[in-house]
């Protein structure tokens, strides 16, 4: 399946929570990631972040389709490209 | 046509981006957005976005699918409505 994940994640977290999504998804803006992934994987990813997240002050969303072709992306502004090349 | 909306925008700016995106979208997280609009309403939403954002430094994208049906959206953690009362 098709996923867009997006996180606000408290700054202690953050860094974490970044180099996690990185490993399953591809990192699009500061805080979000989309990229075909297996519902294996996924729950996985989601165990995970749960381990990281504070409940009370941590969010994060993800959407999914089957098929990216249900989906249309349009970015305005700055691509990521250039920002990862500060990390 | 259903979307979901991501910013990344400079301090000075994100107030009014906020702002705007709330006008048209349903605010789901810290800088993320939803809802149902027509095209002519997110043409609007866009031309108005890109006055305000510094293209060097700012991103916006833009998901958008056909009908909300083909999106399945799963939310760990805070959701916004606690933090909407603080706005």
């Amino acid at each position: 399946m098709y996923v867009i994940l997006v996180y606000d994640i408290g700054e202690q977290r953050v860094g974490r929570m970044l180099k996690l999504c990185r490993r399953y998804l591809n990192w699009i803006q500061n805080s979000v990631f989309e990229g075909e992934i297996t519902e294996v994987k996924l729950k996985e990813l989601k165990l995970r972040a749960t381990q990281i997240m504070n409940d009370e002050e941590d969010s994060l969303i993800i959407f999914s389709t089957r098929d990216e072709k249900w989906l249309d992306k349009q970015v305005l502004g700055k691509e990521l490209n250039s920002l990862d090349n500060f990390i």
